[in-house]
């Protein structure tokens, strides 16, 4: 994990990372909306609860914008399919290795 | 706090307690329903989660069903005017006035 990000690098990650981001902050958002609309008892808002802090803890831990954690990040998004390999084009042939390798199984 | 429930006095603690409980709770879910439905971004959500991780902090330390706390949970949910004392009719006087004691500002 030593490879560099250079400037140009630094934007295109910054750009993939916040749509992946902003991508799944909208899904918990219409999960939690659909839970809430359906809560009929006091159980099911306990478990709406539950549901968005574990969300929000495997959120906050998944996107961790540091160079040095970018590549686990952007590794994980790819396997995961939250990102495709496209939208990283820009990349050196370097960073791109080492996403590909955390994101292969 | 050293007055005795009998058995016909459990009863109507049980009973004013639950339902004063079922009140809170049903109060707390129509709240959370309607912050849901106008969840339009990530930070609404969390503000859910906020509202309701303090809600069930304060019914679970607010409705202790033990009987040496029964009269200040009583006191205070009068004091809150979710019950009134004629839901209280049948508890001993001695009970009432540690009740309305809790229950005065």
């Amino acid at each position: 994990m030593t490879s560099e990000w250079s400037s140009s690098e630094k934007k295109i990650a910054r750009r993939v990372f916040d749509a992946a981001l902003q991508c799944e902050l909208a899904e918990v958002l219409l999960h939690f909306k659909a839970m809430a609309a359906n809560a009929t008892e006091p159980g099911h808002m306990w478990s709406t609860e539950e549901y968005l802090s574990k969300a929000r803890r495997e959120i906050d831990s998944k996107y961790d914008y540091r160079y040095s954690q970018l590549h686990v990040v952007f590794g994980r998004l790819l396997r995961e399919g939250r990102i495709s390999e496209v939208e990283l084009a820009g990349l050196s042939e370097e960073n791109l290795q080492l996403i590909r390798r955390i994101a292969s199984p």
